[in-house]
């Protein structure tokens, strides 16, 4: 047996057991009698369980009910143009599961038959098309994992620490894995005339969304998908396909796309003007801001999930991300930024895709102010939310990517504040 | 505009459109009229659809109900010792959706309180041990995406063609992103005497399953895990916690599992003797065949999903694996085994896990025999079925990795034969 060389394992070894009980004379095979952890037989220990068939499409444990989606009523006027949100707090990985993937829709989630659905190309194009789902499944296709975070996610933390969870602060975002046929291919196929260089992306739920997109962008890594996570999109994503625009504002990943259009400048569309932009101190406002800037978030421990075990070894835990690319290092603070100390990235690294990122630390029991930083493959480092509000004032709803910090109290209880 | 290079792009190219309909007079902006694939404003575009409040956890759509794990009632006498089977012909990438990945239970489904549930070590080690979920939590964790067989998985096959469609030949499958401990990491806290060597792994279901396993494997690449693809294990894929053992068969990755004990020879339970040990033709049985090795086999088209669009461009794909680690080749015949084609590999390479491979072909129309052939990252080859049983005879159940083959006819129907 080697002996094990790894600091984060020494480190527990120096602070003892992480929590396991000892149990007396228990070597030899048999629970050790005496023990109130482990002589309890229990009833599913003791009687047969549903069989195969009790369930064709499973579903989580009824012990994690409480692991849901959820809404802020009083954020919109109307749950049908609202949004709900990741509970990040209770996940773990990279993968956002299908049915805990927040969801944002205008006009309500359209449940459309993907044999009456079709896919139209038309504007500056050689040939317009129209595709049935069937024509698309004929085109190569692609698998790629990737982050999708609404440009409003940590919006409410431009005027100060607001919900106090990261579910609500941060869960506007998801990773997951599309299926799909590049955009480029579908372009292609159309043939894109030489005066074409825009992109307009129509859905064809009640609100029509659409979007403008940069026809470079649209030939270097979207995607037309139809799959994610394996199976077919679900109904809110987009089913029965969506746009996939990596690393760029999730408004623009148009869901039950229904209509490209090739155009030679953008369409200026009401999501482009009067929402995703960014309105400045001197009045003006940001226009075509893209990019989701480089960010992250310790996940666990967080308000929703406190400390309960006291003092001793604890798994700070968190997601980084960057439209621009992978993530090269992220730092983990638990003093509110004095000593920095570089996390464990854990997992495949890829571009445009959640990254996890692990600190063990040896919680002594004292206050603690935690925050994470990350810095991207470009070199961008993550600002602090004062440095952001320096530039572009507070009147903005979009593109915070500002540091987050959470106050631990001794008792293990935790509230998102700001230090300066 | 770059042009495209790709040799299946060209190849498309030639055979014309993949299915798209040109549409007279399409430039412009609006839907043509007069074209009935696009005229029809459909009541999703009409009315709006259901809030974010609707669904806290989805749901797939109400068009792919029919996409769901399925079992044969005839294999087994009860389903609560029996198995469904993973829906491959509907899945794509390499991500298994939690809900349709394949169980197999002798016991039933246990439903476990995780604040009741207990995991025990003991025997041949320095301090036995007893922890709680919390106190798991508490060691560093990772994350690794790995697939999961059934030995028994293509068991019928040994005796010649069976059943018609990939979901019942190869569906004892699934890959997922497992969160868990490293087994080490724990095994290590207890500390494993000198003469210990073997680990008896144990689950808390009804069956009591018990697997043996060496202890090299264990400090190797095994996990305690208790996340599936981002959040909490599923309670048929053994919620709170199952063992992870990467690339070998399915029932050592004991579920719900309850204690380890530390040993200096394997227990030779009935899930090792009478069971997942392989009859081979003068009347001996092999022992601990535990990895599984080298397989892949087309799921689209296949019995359950054949060709419906005729000639032209056509997308085959499948799936690739190895116990061993990574594919490093597929490939591809549609004439039983003439001319082989090397397949596109795409997506993440990663050891042990699901490969998703594609074919891009130009269907003539005439009959096919599909097959593929994977190539694994030490050499191993995939045999032929009757490869493997001039080798071992065909009383085994467990471990065909025998190359699979579909027969097209020129309806684009599918068949599971053989041929020689």
């Amino acid at each position: 047996m080697k002996s094990d060389t790894n600091p984060t394992r020494r480190s527990f070894l120096r602070a003892g057991l992480a929590g396991g009980a000892a149990i007396a004379g228990g070597a030899g095979g048999a629970f050790a009698a005496g023990d109130p952890l482990i002589t309890e037989i229990q009833d599913w220990n003791r009687y047969l369980g549903e069989g195969v068939d009790a369930r064709p499409y499973g579903s989580p444990s009824q012990f994690e009910a409480h692991v849901v989606r959820k809404n802020v009523p009083w954020l919109t006027s109307d749950a049908v143009s609202s949004v709900n949100f990741t509970p990040l707090h209770e996940l773990d990985g990279i993968v956002t599961p299908s049915g805990l993937c927040f969801e944002r829709h205008h006009g309500g989630i359209a449940e459309i038959d993907p044999a009456q659905h079709r896919l139209m190309i038309n504007g500056m194009v050689e040939k317009p098309l129209v595709f049935t789902m069937a024509d698309l499944k004929r085109f190569p296709r692609e698998n790629k994992l990737y982050f999708l975070e609404c440009a409003a996610n940590s919006g409410m933390e431009w005027r100060g620490a607001q919900l106090n969870g990261c579910q609500y602060t941060h869960g506007m975002i998801h990773c997951v894995m599309y299926t799909g046929v590049p955009l480029r291919t579908i372009l292609e196929e159309a043939g894109v005339k030489p005066e074409g260089k825009w992109l307009l992306a129509e859905g064809a739920d009640a609100s029509a969304m659409t979007r403008s997109i940069p026809l470079e962008k649209a030939m270097e890594d979207c995607m037309v998908a139809f799959g994610m996570n394996g199976e077919a999109l679900r109904p809110e994503q987009g089913y029965p396909i969506r746009l996939v625009v990596p690393g760029w504002e999730g408004n623009m990943w148009v869901k039950w796309l229904r209509r490209l259009e090739i155009g030679d400048e953008p369409w200026h569309q009401r999501e482009e003007t009067s929402k995703y932009t960014d309105l400045l101190p001197n009045g003006k406002a940001r226009r075509f801001t893209y990019v989701m800037d480089v960010k992250s978030v310790i996940t666990n421990p967080s308000p929703q999930a406190p400390i309960t075990h006291g003092k001793g070894p604890l798994v700070i835990s968190g997601l980084a991300w960057s439209g621009n690319g992978r993530i090269n290092r992220v730092d983990v603070t638990t003093d509110g930024g004095r000593n920095w100390h570089t996390a464990r990235i854990d997992g495949p690294a890829l571009p445009k895709a959640l990254h996890r990122f692990y600190y063990e630390f040896d919680w002594d029991g004292s206050e603690l102010f935690l925050q994470s930083r990350a810095i991207d493959e470009d070199g961008f480092v993550q600002p602090t939310k004062d440095e952001l509000r320096s530039v572009r004032g507070s009147n903005s709803i979009y593109h915070n990517n500002g540091i987050q910090t959470w106050y631990v109290n001794k008792d293990g209880g935790i509230e998102n504040v700001e230090i300066s």
